[in-house]
């Protein structure tokens, strides 16, 4: 049995399989899908022309593209059974938690089993703004609005969650966010679905999944804690001397460090000018004054350490400026996701071995047994 | 980085961390709770028992298992907003998607977040059954009836989902049956639910991944297809020429070969005689000749091959026989497997590492953006 990786159990370097679909070079921080540098994509592309990019390999011909967006728009719309399982939970709850559920009924309400398709992938990816849009208005006191056939998807989006044409500076940076937090090669969610789809189980048995995954503070539920951060430092002035006092006391500065970029994270550097496009100036400029004196401050403390600014320290300065509440975050990350995952559950049943590890056994041996009344405890 | 298990992607044999819950020597045919035989627990126990010593890691005393019964019992009546939820589906939905569903909606209805405890893991194991029988229940035109307190885990879910007092036969035979399915170390659904809760995300969102991983054929999903193909062979005197025939044109036998295990699963020599104390005369026979055919004919056909009777063959039969129709035989997996999922959850968590493997990229590299109007399609 091989055993590297055993003694800290994370798989860390163990390559699990083989991905056309991107690629994550963590030593020289850069991140390209299908080859494309995700800068380039970010700046100039729809987030529905990298979608196609992810899923068919290639960038979209003009009428490939109008073929695409009009095939998700037609998406777009929540079955009844959905909604009304939205309606059922209490309007308290975590968007992540309505959003996993109601992936999970959209699997129910339209009785998806067998083989994941292209269709499922069009479907679900044009469904996940839909559900938080409706979950967002229904909490709000406010009936859910319909989507709108002429809006693209970012747009849309923010149409269907305030009511409201959305503001230009505003549809870029969504839609730039969506791009840059589109895929990243086999992340835990991403693992998640691929190990899900694995079994021969359904497309939306292995997005429910993920979207569990992407939910933990470790992989994408962080984000909201950098604006909580943010929102406790309050002025450019306050920078220094709360972060003084956070390392002090070793409390983990959030959006700083990743399991595989060892410098900056390309995405980061890209996010900081959509927030900057995005943002208020005194925002902007308290965002910006907490990463340089916070990579100071660590660089300084731990000299030895790579740590540099990751997707969630921008990712929240972004997604704050563009008018999401904190606990959108994180299920908006999935919206960017969704078209990753179900790409490389697509590749995953395109050639599938069942996905079952071995384990370490380090418990007892030859235990016997003893009736009940004669049993001491442990 | 290492890449055992790359060309295949399955990661065969790769040890992915430690456990102490249970271990499978699929070489010689044993399975081991916490070093217990699991034939012993099987023909003796209690599930409930058995449940203590996969969360608590030794077997109760009969303090403990009084105390253990009454945590259970005070936690399988469901939440009125899952009962809304169930309502919302339609009934002609898999019960299996009903269950994922069901789950993540329990996490929003009680809202479980942060770090998986023991208090969630009873929750849920008591709750699958009910979850099921009410489904079963409105699906069949009735109203769920609620648990009844003086009943033990397989005797309630019986009685739920018809609301008469189950055989005893049946209960025995569905509690062993419930022991032996209870964990499988690092099987599919159990290293998703692992792999989710390393992102320290919350209980839900691990058990819920894990339902839609078992769903899967290749992993939990396939013992329906045996009962059919029983029901198909349909008397003692077809089982050779039906076999013959399939086998002749190469269709896969249900119930017979396995990933880990290279001789008799030990689950199913147990479950062969809980099959023939619950059966008819007649339908155990059918099972029985199935069983003695179909291993002659697939060693005869593949001499070096180390094919066996599965844990879902005598499954199929043991389920069928206590009333169960076949679409719940994988949800009544998860009944059985969610004691250990969710002991594998709070191991993962104990001593925590995100688990975030690696991939080689085959794609291509170097790609040049292109307007929109200047591209050509693939």
């Amino acid at each position: 049995m091989t055993t590297a990786g055993q003694s800290k159990g994370g798989l860390d370097g163990i390559v699990v399989g083989q991905t056309a679909i991107s690629e994550v070079d963590g030593e020289h921080g850069k991140l390209t899908y299908h080859g494309y540098l995700i800068g380039e994509l970010a700046e100039t592309a729809l987030y529905e022309e990298v979608v196609h990019l992810l899923w068919y390999g290639h960038l979209p011909t003009q009428s490939e593209l109008t073929t695409l967006r009009a095939r998700m728009r037609a998406q777009r719309a929540l079955p009844d059974a959905v909604l009304r399982v939205i309606r059922a939970l209490p309007t308290t709850a975590e968007p992540m938690d309505v959003l996993r559920t109601a992936v999970s009924a959209y699997g129910v309400a339209v009785n998806i089993q067998g083989k994941p398709t292209q269709e499922q992938a069009i479907a679900l990816t044009a469904l996940f703004p839909t559900i938080l849009a409706a979950f967002q208005r229904l909490r709000s006191g406010q009936e859910p609005v319909a989507p709108r056939d002429d809006l693209d998807h970012a747009a849309n989006y923010l149409y269907m969650l305030t009511g409201q044409a959305p503001a230009d500076n505003h549809v870029r940076s969504l839609n730039s966010y969506l791009i840059l937090l589109a895929d990243h090669d086999m992340n835990a969610s991403t693992f998640t679905a691929r190990a899900i789809a694995s079994t021969d189980s359904d497309m939306c048995s292995a997005i429910t999944g993920a979207v569990g995954a992407l939910k933990g503070p470790l992989h994408g539920g962080a984000p909201a804690l950098v604006l909580n951060m943010l929102n406790e430092i309050g002025t450019a002035d306050n920078v220094r001397p709360w972060l003084t006092n956070a390392l002090d006391k070793k409390q983990k500065i959030m959006g700083m460090g990743h399991r595989v970029y060892k410098t900056y994270d390309p995405r980061a550097e890209i996010l900081r000018e959509m927030a900057r496009r995005a943002s208020t100036p005194e925002f902007f400029a308290l965002a910006q004054k907490t990463e340089e004196v916070a990579l100071e401050e660590i660089h300084r403390r731990k000299p030895d350490e790579r740590i540099w600014t990751n997707v969630e320290f921008y990712s929240a300065a972004v997604l704050y400026s563009v008018g999401l509440p904190g606990d959108l975050f994180t299920p908006t990350f999935g919206v960017a996701r969704v078209a990753g995952w179900t790409a490389h559950v697509l590749e995953q049943v395109s050639n599938n071995r069942l996905i079952r590890p071995a384990v370490q056994y380090i418990g007892p041996r030859g235990a016997t047994w003893t009736p009940i009344d004669q049993r001491t405890g442990a």
